[in-house]
């Protein structure tokens, strides 16, 4: 059908549906009330509390200590004390930043002793609010995109202060995952204005030095200030360090209860006087956080819900707004190189934000997802490699394959312009032919070993997930390849993308399954098996097990079944997987394990291993979410269950699950609006199972989607009830990379 | 101080604390609108669903299938078919029972086919209620202690049908743990009135041949009855099979619309008079479930809240429910020997219930606890072991040490009395001299390895965990053969309870901890490092991992602490487990765990782990409970957690972590109330730190309480507030067995 024709089918279905004014009365008309930020921030969820803006390059928050001194290694902590409100963070991850931080006292200043306890602390999307116990302090962050407002208010009538320190910061423990301080200078320009830069290396990614201006300015004069290179205040208006030395300012204001300084700090990663000019670009207190909050709302926006639990909707809304933290957008701040492209920093990882970020971007914030892929082509453009972690200007690392691959070959499959794929290509090739000098930082470690022997052997670490995730990220090259019209190098990479198999050996069995990636040598005799259940970085597996790496080939399930022993054996296989609790929702690789029941034709058995991790690893509470937020891979796993569809990335499919809300409507940008209505479904979760659907209209007898058929709007209506296994046996076919062809340059 | 002491200084205390009538006033009424029975039917919690009273032999409830035709290992789902009502069921395991199954039907009966979905389901304490969509039925249940009451109403004016089926139960596939019908016969005594008796065997015990012997009596006459042995019914009054073959009887009623049967059925294990006189015993279906309800409202009254929020609240008594599931009081109904001690099947397993269980019924059902002992120590003196599993009067599996040594301990450290304690010890005793003939079945298998080495070689299935079971055990000989005075008895086993260290292997590291368990060969070498995540039977651990069972020494925590490298390294240890997400909440063997932190001196360490897993592992949903809850095993974690104490089983002490409940007034029995109350705590956890204690009116400055301390009630106040570390560094003595002098024999 062409696009007229489906514009009025759905028009059609659309008149047709006789709740659909009544859904819209009862969808949520504001959705920053349903944000809870502290969801995620207990049981290592990491995810950032402090304000923000969507995708914002400052986000400012609370570094904080347990009370014997231990640091959070992500910021925020339940308990112990506030150390200073700082401007550069991760969400949903630990290993970087924490920069610039502020702290008030009050009376006597020691500069070496300004951490305190708080109270009635208030986190709002935009917002944070709390009371510092110490100086008797009523704290109040907001932010904009490239500046933090703090708002001091002194309820002593001791002396006031607002201090500033850049030795101090994140994950500065020496280790070989964590920060060190190079060095830096502070000047007091005026007595109401303190400016400076501090010089960073090192965390998680293990980057290279990244330097952080800033710019304060207070809304008023201070009546002196001080500067600090060691121990003690000094009067001197500048000072600095070369090395990991004490180094700060403070802004000294006379006593008087009940006095407001409220402080701008413009931050920057090329110069003081950016920094400057950031924070002269931020409004007042009142008007930023109101900007924020609008910010959040028109971000939250395109997807509206009615229907499911208070909690469901809770969870739902605090999880698109955490989807929305990472990557950050540093555009114009890129010290590295001029351009006019959009440059993102804070991949962290793709490994990680593949799966199911970037296609929810692509669905509801398409231009925002066409910006992320530009910034990593230009990123290739000028240093060479694309990036799969980045953060402080600094690729690196590379946790499996190249997942880049995958990101950019999923905007593709799905019709993003205004990217410049010819390039991007160039990049994915590289990627698949070049041994990488630095191979825990970029590229493919090991693929040299991959290409002569069509898998990497034991000669190299992570060998068994490099070799499946190379496999994929192969046929995303294909994909980009065959649409392009370089027949020769897609049909090259996609005989590559079968190498997952090189490493099945049918006779490793354990558990009653039979079937296994096994390491195997250089001359291609196996390994011992290897058994642990999470690997490490030197390990055959990465962060997963070989039941969870071993059912990783999206690009050919039907083969995998096949390998596996057939649909009755993979469907003991999957059981057996859930059964015995070796699915693990902690972690990316098995994201889409849950939904390979779809491919046996029963979608309902989908449901129900969604439904129990969907209950079970998210809940509306602190420690409601599984594991390390990953940037909002967590969430964005949550978001697409809860919808009831599940992307599987790097290709045009959406497999339908099963819907928490009776109604949904997403704001596809251009006027495009996808209805899901799920009439039937109980107010608690009651008829999970879809029993029949219409697409449009039309009666829809597959459990799974095109993309194509959802891009311009639609309306799915998925009829719920008690009955599984009655709908939806016809499983999705193999991709073939005629999906692939005829998209926009 | 003397006990009339100690009883004025409690009065004093109490009249001192100010808020006590206002606790009282605000305290839980009436528990029973709290219990939402449903918790834990999700996630593998396998909770029973259905209609019994505290401890109940019979436990009626469905038996259920999804609609594809796979059972439930357990009987309830989520989803699917009715299957039928069975009389008895385990709560919180599988593998055994789901026996004499009725099932009404109305219209043409085709007894091949009876299933049904249904609606409207109610479950509540002692009753269970749903409409069978099929035949048009509304079904409820409720139960006495050895008879299920069953009230069918019929909706249709279609001929109706109560059917019995006996040769259907849960489990019954094939396999090497689960059941098998050996044969029965039913017969139709009158028009209202079928009786009969089933024969089984197997299940995940093992076990040999148990009969089931029923009674149904229905409130009015049938128009006829029929009997079955295969597919087609007779009008035989009598029917009987040898082997697995169909077998049933159905009363048939003319059709109309409106009219409700009520049927009594009891059950025996010893006869079919006995089930009758079983049935005749119970009243009607409104008296029983009334005095069902009543029946719960004693048992979950012992223990009285305030405070926490509505969710924990209903968490904390539907953990009590649970807890109350099991074992089942078949006193009289034993058909093995005649005895007039307690007779207590379903002991499933004490590997499970002696941590937390059994600590917990000492508290507030201390008379219940000895009968349970009572009857452990019966089955001793007539079939020659004590069990660790009993189900279906067979004794098996044991699945780590001879566990009932430690709940006998437990019992005789807490001076519960009435109990036949030199008899104990002397089935003690030969748990550890004795080689098992059965060894998976009951005993210390490997026992004579264990003796002439110190420890279980390679050379047994589970060395590793059995040996470090096996010298706790050993501690709970020389407990209570110290306090009986046997001198010799208690130097011996007390020397053999060091044997845990003799697989310490200093040397082996991981993840930059050094010092774990390791198999060791009969010579006394090494072997291999096993590093699997959780062991199964034949593996070196059981149901764990060298993270957990490394640190099960529970005799001896200062000793574990000095051979793991000190207090630094062994916080360090502490630390790395919980954060890389080693500790395992979905088994029993890791119980202590969390708790191990206080030896350390730092309690708030221990409040930080164990809230995140009360928070994280529970919750107010069907997935609420982290795995299996083993007979309330689970739930009784959960329920001295909430209320800020928890046993180290089989010795005399508490360990005080942080209550979810401002107040909260245990009865002990006998006029003793042990009153807790946490002025400070928020409404929501907010400050869950204890900062200071006071116990009967004085200062406790430690982090641990005697069983003595509190056996006669007391007042504990907990002072709680943001702050950790500044209360209870004394960390718990080591245990000696001087504790366990001067007991009742």
């Amino acid at each position: 059908m062409n696009r007229p024709a489906r514009a009025i089918a759905l028009l059609l279905a659309t008149l047709a549906f006789p709740a659909l004014a009544a859904d819209r009365a009862a969808m949520t008309a504001d959705p920053l009330p349903l944000v809870d930020p502290l969801i995620g921030t207990d049981w290592y969820g990491y995810t950032f509390v402090g304000a923000t803006v969507p995708f914002g390059m400052v986000k400012l928050g609370p570094d904080m200590a347990s009370f014997d001194g231990v640091a959070s290694k992500y910021g925020y902590r339940r308990d112990g004390n506030v150390l200073g409100f700082s401007h550069l963070h991760l969400s949903g991850a630990a290993g970087k930043y924490g920069n610039i931080r502020v702290m008030p006292a009050s009376g006597a200043l020691d500069i070496a002793d300004v951490a305190s306890p708080r109270t009635d602390e208030v986190v709002r999307p935009g917002y944070y609010a709390a009371t510092l116990v110490r100086p008797a302090v009523r704290a109040e962050l907001t932010a904009g995109a490239r500046a933090g407002v703090h708002r001091y208010t002194f309820r002593t009538a001791q002396a006031a202060h607002i201090t500033v320190r850049l030795d101090q910061m994140l994950n500065k423990r020496g280790g070989k995952e964590d920060q060190r301080f190079l060095g830096g200078n502070v000047t007091a320009r005026s007595a109401h204005e303190i400016d400076g830069m501090g010089r960073y290396a090192g965390g998680w990614n293990m980057g290279d030095e990244y330097r952080v201006y800033f710019a304060l300015i207070a809304d008023r004069d201070a009546a002196g200030t001080r500067t600090w290179t060691g121990e003690a205040l000094s009067a001197a208006p500048s000072a600095s360090v070369d090395g990991d030395h004490p180094i700060g300012a403070t802004l000294d204001f006379p006593g008087r209860a009940g006095q407001t300084v409220t402080a701008r700090v413009g931050i920057s990663f090329v110069s003081v006087d950016k920094a400057r000019q950031n924070a002269l670009a931020a409004a007042g207190f009142d008007a930023t956080r109101a900007a924020g909050e609008q910010a959040w709302r028109h971000a939250l926006s395109p997807i509206r819900i009615a229907g499911g639990t208070a909690s469901q909707q809770r969870q739902f809304y605090s999880a698109l707004y955490h989807v929305m933290m990472m990557p950050s957008d540093h555009s114009g701040e890129n010290p590295k190189w001029s351009s006019s492209e959009p440059y993102y920093d804070d991949y962290y990882t793709i490994w990680d934000t593949f799966r199911t970020n970037a296609p929810l971007l692509t669905l509801i914030a398409p231009e925002r997802e066409r910006d992320l892929v530009r910034s990593l082509v230009d990123i290739y453009r000028h240093e060479g490699w694309l990036p799969d972690g980045r953060s402080g200007n600094s690729t690196g690392r590379t946790q499996g394959g190249s997942n880049a691959d995958v990101m950019i070959a999923d905007a593709y499959v799905k019709g993003l312009r205004g990217i410049d794929y010819a390039t991007a290509l160039q990049g994915m090739e590289k990627n698949a032919a070049v041994e990488p000098d630095r191979p825990e930082q970029y590229g493919r470690g090991g693929i040299s070993d991959y290409l002569a022997k069509g898998y990497v052997s034991t000669d190299f670490p992570r060998a068994g997930s490099r070799t499946v995730e190379y496999a994929y990220d192969d046929f995303a090259i294909a994909e980009l390849a065959n649409g392009l019209g370089h027949a020769d190098i897609a049909r090259a990479a996609l005989k590559r993308s079968g190498n997952w198999a090189h490493l099945w050996d049918p006779a490793l069995s354990r558990e009653g399954v039979s079937g296994f990636l096994r390491p195997r040598k250089p001359d291609g005799t196996w390994a011992d098996p290897y058994l642990v259940t999470r690997g490490t970085w030197p390990d055959f597996l990465y962060e997963g097990d070989i039941w969870t790496y071993s059912l990783y080939a999206p690009q050919d399930i039907p083969g995998l079944i096949a390998k596996a022993g057939g649909a009755d054996a993979f469907r003991k296989r999957l059981d057996t997987l859930f059964d015995h609790l070796h699915f693990d929702i902690t972690n990316e690789p098995g994201f889409l394990i849950p939904m390979l029941y779809h491919w046996l034709g029963r979608p309902d058995l989908s449901v129900e291993r969604l439904i129990d991790y969907r209950e079970k690893g998210f809940f509306d509470g602190r420690g409601g979410l599984p594991a390390n937020d990953d940037s909002g891979a967590m969430s964005s796993w949550l978001v697409f269950q809860s919808l009831g569809l599940f992307p599987v990335a790097g290709q045009d499919l959406y497999l339908i699950g099963s819907p928490e809300f009776t109604a949904s409507d997403i704001d596809l940008g251009g006027g495009h609006i996808l209805h899901i209505r799920a009439p039937g479904l109980g107010a608690t979760g009651e008829n999970p199972f879809v029993q029949s659907a219409e697409l449009d209209g039309r009666p829809l007898d597959r459990a799974w989607l095109r993309h194509e058929e959802i891009a311009h709007g639609g309306m799915l209506v998925l009829h719920m009830g008690p009955k599984p296994g009655a709908w939806g046996t016809a499983p999705p076919p193999a991709p073939t990379l005629a999906m692939a062809s005829g998209h926009p340059g």
